[in-house]
This record gives C-alpha cells, sequence and structure tokens, in this order.
C-alpha cells in the first residue's frame, strides 16, 4: 500500500505520517524512516530535531536527500513500512544539483539529466515496491504566485511531482490542522 | 450545468477541466476552448504550448483575455461546452488594464469603471447560459499574506471572484495533486 | 460547541463564522464578537469596516487584541456565542509584542514568556467553555515557503496553533471560496 500525504508548511503531515507508520507496526510491521533532510544551517537543524524528538527513538533512520529510488528499492520488503519525509526536500536537493537552479534561475528549460534520472527512477520503482510506503509531500501552490523565478519553477515542478506520485498511490491524503482529509483511498 | 474548478499552481485543475470537457463531449456536446492567456513573454509562451499540447487539437479555441461575458453570451449554446481557461489571467488582465494596477498598487479604492464592467457582466450572463460551462480558476490566497501590496490586493479580488463565481455554479471542484475534491455538487 | 474555521485570504472564512453565529442566535443565544484586529492603518482600517459592514449592528463588539483567553473566560455563557475573529491577527499581536519579533527575525528561540503565556491561557481555558464558541483562523502554511525568515517563522507558529486550537475543537471546518469544507464533526 502507498500513501501519499500532502500538506502545507506546520499542516501536521509528518505527525500524520508518523502515526500512519505507528499503524503498521502495531500491525507487526516494521518501520524504516528515510529521511531526506541535510542539515545545513541551523534553522534546518533545529527543525530536524523537533521532528526527531516526536518520531519512536527505535526506528531505523536511512539518512537519503538523492537517491530515493535506490533507497526504495533497497530496503522495501514485504514485512516493512518505509516512510519518506519528504519528496519537497529530496526534489530540492536533486534539483539543484548540477545546472538545475542555475536553469530554473535562468528560465531555461531543464536539461539537467540526473533530476530527471532520478525522477523517473522514482516513479518507476514507486509500483512494484513491497510492503508499505507512506510519503510526505509538501503543498506549495496554493499562495500568490511568488515574484522569484525560482520559486515559481520549484513550485511548479514540485506540482507536476505530486501529481504523478498521487497517480501511483493508493491513498492520498491531505494534512490541514493536523486533520487528515482523504483525496483518494 | 456550470462548474468552477479550482487549485493551486501545478494542481492539475487545466487537466481536470479538459478530462469533463471530453466527458461533454463522449455525450454529443461541442467544445470550445476560451483561452483568457496571451504569451506576454517566454515564460507564459511556454505554459500555454504546455497547456494546448494536452488539449484534443479539434477542439475550438477561442482567445478572449478581456470580454469574456461577451465571448461567453456568443458561444454558449445547449449543445455546447464552454471550457474557461482561466479566471485568474483573466482578472489580472482586465484588472490591470486602464487604472486598475496603479490604484491597486497605490492602495487606493479600485475606481476603474472597465473592471467592474467586466466583472459584473460575467456575473450577470453566468446564470442564463444554456449547456455547460466549465470555468478554472487559481486558488492563491492559502500562503503567507504577501508583503507586496499588489500581490495582497490582487489576492484579495481573486479570492472574492473565486466566491462569487461559485455561488453561481451548481459544482465547484477543488484540484489537489490532480485529484478532484468535490466542494458543491 | 467549540468549531474553528479555517481559510486563505478572502475565502469567505468570516462570512461563514457569522452565519454560524447567526444559526446560533435564531436558537436564541446572544452572539458577542471578538475582535482582536487592530486597526494600525489605512489598509487595515478598510478591511475592518468591510468586515463590519457584514454583521448585524445589535451584536455586542468586544475589541480585544491581546488577552484573548481572559475575553473568553469573561464573556462565555451557557446561552451565548462567542465568534472570535481571527486568530491570526491576535497571534501577530501576541507574538511580536515585547521581544517575540525580534528573535523570529533573528532565527533566535521564542523566549518571549507573554507569547507563550497568553498561548497556553487559550488552550487552557478553550475547553472549559460553555456555551457556543467559533474561532476564525487562517490558512496561510500552502504558498511557496517564504524567503523572508520572519514571515517564514510566523507561519510556522500559525501553522502549530491551528494545529493545538482544531486538537481542541469538536468542529473544524475550511472555507474554500466561500464554501465549508467539513475537516471534523
Amino acid at each position: 500500500m502507498r500513501e501519499l500525504i500532502l500538506g502545507g508548511a506546520r499542516s501536521g503531515k509528518s505527525r500524520l505520517a508518523e502515526q500512519r507508520a505507528s499503524d503498521c507496526e502495531q500491525r507487526g510491521m516494521q518501520v524504516i524512516y528515510i529521511a531526506t533532510a541535510e542539515a545545513l544551517d541551523g534553522e534546518m537543524a533545529e527543525r530536524l530535531m523537533h521532528h526527531r524528538a516526536n518520531r519512536p527513538a527505535h526506528w531505523l533512520t536511512v539518512e537519503e536527500p538523492v537517491h530515493l529510488a535506490q533507497a526504495l528499492k533497497t530496503y522495501a520488503a514485504a514485512n516493512r513500512c518505509l516512510l519518506v519525509d519528504c519528496l519537497t526536500l529530496w526534489l530540492s536537493a536533486v534539483l539543484f544539483q548540477g545546472e538545475g537552479g542555475a536553469q530554473l534561475e535562468a528560465g531555461l528549460p531543464l536539461t539537467c539529466p540526473k533530476f530527471w534520472q532520478e525522477r523517473q527512477a522514482l516513479l518507476d520503482v514507486l509500483p512494484q515496491l513491497p510492503g508499505d510506503i507512506i510519503i510526505v509531500s509538501n503543498e506549495i501552490g496554493s499562495g500568490v504566485v511568488p515574484e522569484n523565478r525560482l520559486a515559481r519553477r520549484f513550485a511548479d515542478e514540485q506540482g507536476r511531482l505530486n501529481q504523478d506520485v498521487a497517480a501511483l498511490c493508493e491513498r492520498v491524503t491531505l494534512s490541514i490542522a493536523g486533520l487528515p482529509l482523504a483525496l483518494r483511498g
């Protein structure tokens, strides 16, 4: 079973995903937490600590900011629940690696092959994985269109990715103020 | 039947609207696509091409950035489905014509008569149209309130317009990650 | 009965809250409107006038930008409906009083005791109040993450507050284009 959990900033999406994973654990599955975040600055480090403090300490954590498809393939198993938190940080890392960021900022087409390879690998592997997969992603397209071109194009890529991943998930849930709203399943 | 399809950037709202129009076509209706967009720059031209490539080539396209009420009145018919994509670009065009943009930016009341005439004409004509009308509009009010006064006031006008149009539609749908969420109907 | 009404800018959330309060009035309750807004500038004054013009003139209005828990305790009664509009302006006032704003802007932990006291007092008093309580708050976390650090951290605090208040309300409703979407109850 694949579930995409969407939500805005501080919408409770990570907590909701952790509850789902706890439910899996109570049904006898092993939870593996796949963290895509990197503590690049103090604010980010604080957010990571805040999230980590809310997770059961015995969950195995795998840090993988870029090669997400490979990590999913490696760890997925029939008796496991993989919790990926979150697609937005992964997208940011994989997009801004190499030429992506400069191309987005300059308004050029995204020709960076590493981004497209990683993105396609994720969409290819997702339907084939055994066990349960819970993926957290940000809803960032419902505000005023940003003046900043980079932000605008990042929002486009995030929106497209959310659509493509949602199309592959049996369950899609929007978290609002900590409450789940079923979009599918 | 009138339907308003709301959604953020890259939420799949245009694709959802096109699916609805295809459903109308399969019931024997003729689809007319009313494009409010103008390719004012390269980024916009690219977005337009991206959208056009996803539409059936045999749909008649009418380009009308400003006089939307008149276009609806002209083309609506019992056996037709008009697809308007999108209200946000129309609002932008009609609002920033003449004095509107300068008044918004200066924080002045909106006294520009052309904007109010076009807006009212749209709300007047909408309930009277025969056939099916599908209208796409952006949800832009759910982010942090913009520092830019113009953006803030545009978001206000977009929100008011969405409310007023929604009140006249039998069906209102929010698109999130390509999935429809029924708000009415 | 406690209800939290969430929504973006110009989503119709205040009007929805006023409809709920009118329903209470028709069941024989007295409506007291608790306004957290302060008319600090012309734009704000205009928004306040716009809201006030839509409310029944006989509703008692209490202005309380900061000491919200105390106001709720003072006015709540079995035969009363208190309408609080809105949590976002209250949060802004209570957060930026004293040291809060400077700490947020500097990226420091929020140590300002007045903010935490007022926030905790609100969460403590809310479950104990008699009568009906309707609380309006903004959804501001679904756009692109702001570049401005202060805006980013304000959005975090707003999101956390919405989650904590939602957890104490029997009913939580999202307003979109003037249409209510039940998240709970």
